[in-house]
């Protein structure tokens, strides 16, 4: 786009990581609230002004680069049953799609400097973070 | 990453984009559930097989790079109102923000080939899509 620096015009510029027990995608739980475990979200210190005014409790939408997806894939068997019908990627959650971004809303736990504990999360150790978004408090959505 | 291809880490693929009456950023509203009209989303042909599966009435979380943000924002007052004390942007849904994800949660009205109306949505007209999630049925959350 015009308003934007011409050499990085849609590139994220990761602010975090994720530091977790999922070591591997293979196993991790296909969403947090099947039985996905605590984990920390790791702010770079670059961004920790933008930690200002977070709240132990709240709850947040963290998005994440899920950085082993594959970015090809347009459909998939939900959930890999191959009993369902094949279906667009926008109508699943699958983390293979052309722009691998992960939603997660978790509870923040804990806030210790750079670090938040959070609950739950399904990313495996090492997913670059992206954003960390508030849930609004007239909505239910993220 | 090591798994991803070098040239492009964290390089996001436009999708589509939005055609809406909101033209320019000031007067848009701040969500959609502000007043926010309908808009069309129009997803690119190449993506096409990605839509397969969508519903209308269904509910989905549309991911939008939201172009005009200011990416060295780090602290906003919210809201613009500057009797509230200065907020980290992570704690904030302001759209001047490191990486300027818009999440929006909206409603398919309709499906005519590569173009969904959609609504409520507050992204200006010519905002570029990154993505669309569904609304899981066992959750609140996008």
């Amino acid at each position: 786009m015009a308003d934007m620096p011409e050499d990085q015009p849609y590139t994220l510029r990761p602010v975090g990581h994720v530091e977790s027990e999922l070591k591997e995608r293979r196993g991790a739980p296909r969403q947090g609230r099947e039985g996905a475990p605590e984990a920390w979200v790791v702010i770079d210190a670059p961004y920790a002004d933008a930690m200002d005014g977070l709240i132990v409790g709240d709850d947040a939408v963290l998005i994440t680069w899920l950085h082993q997806g594959d970015r090809s894939t347009l459909k998939v068997y939900p959930r890999g049953n191959r009993q369902l019908p094949l279906t667009g990627i926008f109508a699943t959650r699958a983390p293979d799609r052309p722009n691998p971004l992960g939603l997660h809303r978790v509870t923040i736990l804990e806030i210790d400097g750079l670090r938040l504990r959070v609950s739950p999360l399904e990313a495996i150790h090492g997913t670059p973070v992206v954003d960390l978004k508030p849930i609004l408090p007239d909505s239910l959505d993220a």
